[in-house]
């Protein structure tokens, strides 16, 4: 079976991109990652990339007049690379409505949060500032309203007495790595698919999304 | 030690008051259920107090003229009692920023969503509404805002393909039997405090309620 070639946006560390590399590295996974794009030149993922074979382009957004002319840059080199589905993982742009609709059903992202909570900014710092007991994080499709989209799958974790916006990250972070590269296996072998504005998890995606919800079943 | 006299504001089944007098009936319990108030008649729940020998009175809204007259009734019967905290249980009346004032800190609510997500009316059809795949329920001290002030507790379900609004709303309710009666033993304990508009949890509440947040820690 052909596999899914997966682009990743990256600004920084890339440590979602790291989990994603080493997801798909395993046997028999339905995706793989054809392109990583970097809109910083110095950023700790391309290291990661370099090191595991994966294409990189650095599009250094600074090059360019306007968004349109940034993102119409993304946009051919992601179809210079076949790529197929586009994961934001910690890219730290805004995206034009273009090309979010040019991607439409094919660009994903994932946020700290339990969406709808805690929408756009900060959102861990959001969350200590509600007092909430529960925060975690959520993949879901992008569209071009903020931090909105059909929601994939989504983990929880607790937030304790004492947190810190670092700690809070840390705690939701850990759960980011197993959610997304998960999330975007089970989207390459068509275990979840769209139904309108919904996204629709086969049994096997349910009872798989189930073991990194955090949650007890 | 002297137990916290807890009253219950009811107006249905009276499921959660239930859970509130079988913890409470437990030896060494630091909270017990001194009055149960139900604007409802016909409200199953008065059945459950009865069988349990808890003192209940009848204060139907429809009897008052208007808002702050039946709440006047309400504040007279809960200081009749000795009431020392009160827990809103199913209750379907809004009350008035005078006597949630007046009850300050001493009046909790549980409501079946994770706040600040889906306030108001319908919680668990806004969550299916949004996609959510992860709801539960919060138990917060009361202030005039609607669905918001200190939050005590929450505890997370899974939102399954295929739930309904009533399927949720039963897995959610199954969280909120087992989440509102710890966080009333541990506010009469004194293992939960408020400091301003945030509540405290000693190291032994969190512990105690990580076993009932739905989470794997």
């Amino acid at each position: 079976m052909a596999r899914l070639k997966v682009g990743v946006l990256i600004s920084g560390r890339g440590s979602n991109l790291r989990a994603l590399i080493d997801s798909c590295a395993r046997p028999n996974h339905a995706a793989l990652i054809g392109l990583v794009i970097s809109n910083v030149t110095a950023a700790r993922g391309l290291e990661i990339a370099a090191t595991n074979n994966v294409p990189i382009e650095i599009i250094d957004h600074k090059l360019y007049p306007d968004r349109p002319a940034f993102d119409a840059a993304l946009d051919a080199s992601l179809r210079e690379h076949g790529i197929e589905l586009v994961c934001m993982a910690g890219f730290m742009r805004l995206l034009t409505d273009g090309f979010v609709e040019a991607w439409r059903d094919r660009l994903i992202n994932i946020h700290p949060s339990l969406l709808p909570a805690f929408k756009g900014r900060h959102p861990q710092r959001q969350a200590l500032a509600a007092g909430a007991r529960i925060s975690g994080c959520t993949v879901h499709y992008v569209r071009p309203q903020v931090d909105a989209g059909p929601i994939v799958a989504q983990s929880a974790v607790p937030v304790l007495e004492g947190d810190s916006e670092e700690s809070l990250s840390a705690r939701i972070l850990a759960a980011e790595h197993l959610l997304y590269p998960l999330a975007v296996q089970l989207i390459a072998a068509g275990e979840i698919t769209l139904a309108g504005e919904r996204a629709v998890l086969s049994p096997t995606a349910q009872r798989n999304l189930a073991t990194v919800s955090g949650l007890r079943f």
